[in-house]
């Protein structure tokens, strides 16, 4: 299969370097062709802004969103933006790798979301009726794909447990798993997360790669995270409501969205 | 009281560029002083990387907790970097306001964060022991100080409340609101978001600012977000967990961390 890794960190000798050149590896011994996009490496442009729609006439007001659908439809995009949308197309797969920073990926990756992912393109797709309400959460240009997270993160597992400070780990990243990944039609496989990343030595290494492999031997076998999609009968349309009852009793939070 | 509106929007004619302008022209009508961080405007440089500590030497490995916390003890960072920090020293309460992009802020505050929210400034602070862990989640550097979003949104309100697709607004923001702004002190304020923010009319634009002006003017009289403090009780330490019971019973998900 075809898979893209999606790297942002700013230090090849990182923890994140070893770990994207383990996937590397593993994936390859098994067979796989990989792609990455090291948008550190690359100089990867992180801010969404007038320059990335060349087309547009000098001193137009710009509006995003209409915008960025006149250059992904006209074929006036940018380069990099244009070359990352192949790769993602290309791709049976895409992990995102990125230390977690601030609760969220680092800017450098948020802004190849905000660029690649244009209308028309990822988002602003498909028919809206009464029983539609477009090609998102779990429909969209990416579906048939697998995508997962791939994080490193300072803090202890505890803290990120049901009832840790700083939130469910899969609360925190519901935001990307959910709101980037699934809703342009990934299958989203829970994360790898590694947890105290800054206190790494031999064994645990070992142990982390370990498990690592693991997941990426099962990348396309183990059964994505339950997400529900959208127009399959779970929400209201045009309120976008979950229907009542369809939730274990009692059940609250964003776990709502899962089945 | 002095006010400081970090702002990330890539068009000045924009519904945001002019809910900024309103923002500016209520709150020093009412007699604040106010300043703009327009991130934009400014050329604010999005990604953290090896040029953000110019001190290190060339050709080392970049370990980013410790550069950052070299460059802030030894006053070695980046002119723009240290200016945000005073402007942040300065203020009495910061609105961080920006479109909603992919369910998050704009990579460019993201960056803002990451790369102003030094080690040793924003994180990283104070005592660890049995009774402590840091100053952080309702103290630190900026306690006593106030924050709010300002955001808009495409999407309709219905698809961010309680059962609504894109998961609660208050989840979705549950990132920035405790994990970005409550960590280092301030006290955040419910925020403020416009919805089917492009589908704006005259009269829809008289009503939103009416209601922001309500806002602004309660923005040292209301209550912030009932966030718990980490270290007043109601966390186990070290593993951070919220102690059983503390919440209304049946009671799940982020809001368990509101009191």
């Amino acid at each position: 299969m075809k898979i893209l890794i999606v790297y942002a960190h700013p230090e090849p000798r990182s923890l994140n370097g070893s770990l994207r050149d383990r996937m590397v590896a593993t994936l390859a011994a098994a067979g796989h062709e990989v792609l990455v996009s090291d948008l550190y490496a690359e100089g990867w442009k992180a801010a969404l802004d007038g320059a990335d729609f060349p087309a547009e006439p000098a001193g137009a007001r710009l509006e995003v969103v209409a915008a960025s659908h006149r250059a992904f439809a006209e074929g006036t995009q940018t380069a990099d933006v244009a070359r990352e949308q192949r790769r993602l197309l290309w791709a049976d797969a895409v992990i995102l790798q990125f230390p977690l920073w601030w609760f969220s990926m680092p800017a450098i990756m948020k802004g190849w979301v905000e660029r690649v992912f244009a209308h028309g393109f990822a988002y602003g797709v498909g028919e809206h009726s009464d029983r539609r309400w477009g090609d998102r959460y779990g429909e969209g240009v990416f579906a048939g794909k697998r995508a997962m997270l791939v994080v490193t993160a300072g803090g202890w597992a505890e803290h990120y447990e049901e009832r840790g400070i700083n939130g469910p780990i899969d609360d925190l990243l519901f935001p990307i798993q959910h709101g980037i990944l699934f809703y342009p039609g990934f299958s989203v496989m829970e994360p790898f997360v590694v947890y105290r990343a800054d206190r790494m030595d031999a064994e645990r290494f070992h142990d982390v790669t370990g498990e690592l492999d693991r997941r990426l031997a099962g990348l396309f076998v183990e059964a994505p995270i339950s997400f529900r999609p959208q127009n399959a009968g779970d929400y209201e349309i045009p309120s976008m409501r979950l229907k009542d009852g369809l939730e274990r009793a009692g059940l609250q939070g964003l776990r709502l969205h899962r089945r």
